[in-house]
């Protein structure tokens, strides 16, 4: 009997050349691939003919399929003998719930190997143009989810003063290059009080709109973030 | 005359197997390839056999070639219709001093193009068995340097009371998950009294020592890090 395995594989970005070389060649010889929303169609193209190609979605806020089914989909395939591809848009680790599905299949016995990927919140940034880091102006930078539980405040909606943290120079790239440019941030820090107390308003960020299309849309003072 | 051009592309975490698919493409056409020390050696061979290969160094504090020196030997070939390959380890834009070289090829007219890479702040901390983000653990994570201007003080060797931020939860990470594992960050908070405001020295954290092997300390209060 063969044994089954399942490796999460990170897409990337959206454009199918971001694949890393070794998610390739295990994509190429999947028995199983299973993929959401922010995977390219292209790269499904990569597996071979007879590959079982299985969509769990995830649309905005929709979960097509619920994350547990997802983990048992997985361990199903694997305890078949399957070579299971897990595709994930961007890293599998960042936002991609990549450990819980880690997890599901450690408990169940399930060989898993993870291939990290290009991230969008580096990548996104940079197909605009806009280091993350840059000698100078930022030797840091965050990345914050825009998307919480459904009862928090809207950070745009809500600008009453922030408090600034202590020290002048507390928040990574608060400062703006000699072309006025800020500093990139993949996601607007997000709406809870607690966030606002830890940003200040002005501090530049920007966020991903859509890292499929690869879009960014950069942040300035009073501008409305939409969530990803 | 054929126009060159100089494409920055980011290496990956060390394994030739974490290039992108597009970044191999190119330095498989490549008539130059300039790399540093992060780079795996295994990815000079998928280089053309005829490619003259350029070594920049950057051994830790030491810089084998000024960063000027660099600019200049990438525009000086692509002026000469060459295609080049810049190969930074890691993702050019973080930490890799790529906007500065895309700045200096745009000041000179020379066509650049960026193919980000797998980042070691996410890839390094996943080979650990370590996400990134996990739901419910950390919905965010901050990429600081260990590198700073030799004046600064050492975070461990000065361990005083550091102040702690408003709000309980506002630093990134602070929890544990299930497993009792800290949720994972590239590197210690450095050493600069703006940072120790900024985080408490029970901040869980992890430094890779060197991107190459893929390596990593986990963070403890306490412990000393290494810069990197």
């Amino acid at each position: 009997v063969r044994v089954g395995r399942v490796t999460l594989v990170g897409a990337g970005p959206g454009d199918p050349g971001l694949l890393t070389v070794r998610g390739c060649r295990r994509l190429r010889r999947a028995d199983v691939v299973v993929y959401d929303r922010l995977v390219d169609p292209r790269l499904l193209d990569e597996g071979p003919p007879h590959a079982l190609r299985i969509f769990t979605g995830k649309m905005r806020g929709v979960h097509t399929l619920p994350q547990g089914d997802i983990n048992a989909l997985l361990v199903a395939h694997a305890h078949r003998g399957k070579r299971v591809v897990r595709l994930k848009g961007g890293d599998p680790f960042v936002f991609g719930r990549g450990g819980e599905e880690a997890e599901a299949l450690a408990a169940a016995g399930v060989l898993c190997e993870v291939i990290p990927g290009v991230s969008s919140a580096i990548a996104v940034p940079a197909s605009a143009g806009i280091p993350v880091t840059h000698r100078g102006v930022a030797s840091s930078f965050a990345v914050v989810t825009g998307a919480r539980k459904p009862r928090k405040r809207s950070w745009a909606r809500s600008p009453t003063s922030p408090r600034r943290p202590r020290g002048r120079d507390s928040r990574p790239g608060r400062r703006r290059d000699r072309r006025g440019r800020p500093p990139a941030r993949s996601a607007r820090p997000s709406a809870s009080p607690r966030r606002r107390g830890a940003w200040s308003l002005d501090t530049p960020g920007g966020s991903p709109l859509d890292n499929q299309s690869e879009r960014i849309r950069p942040g300035a003072p009073g501008m409305k973030f939409e969530t990803v």
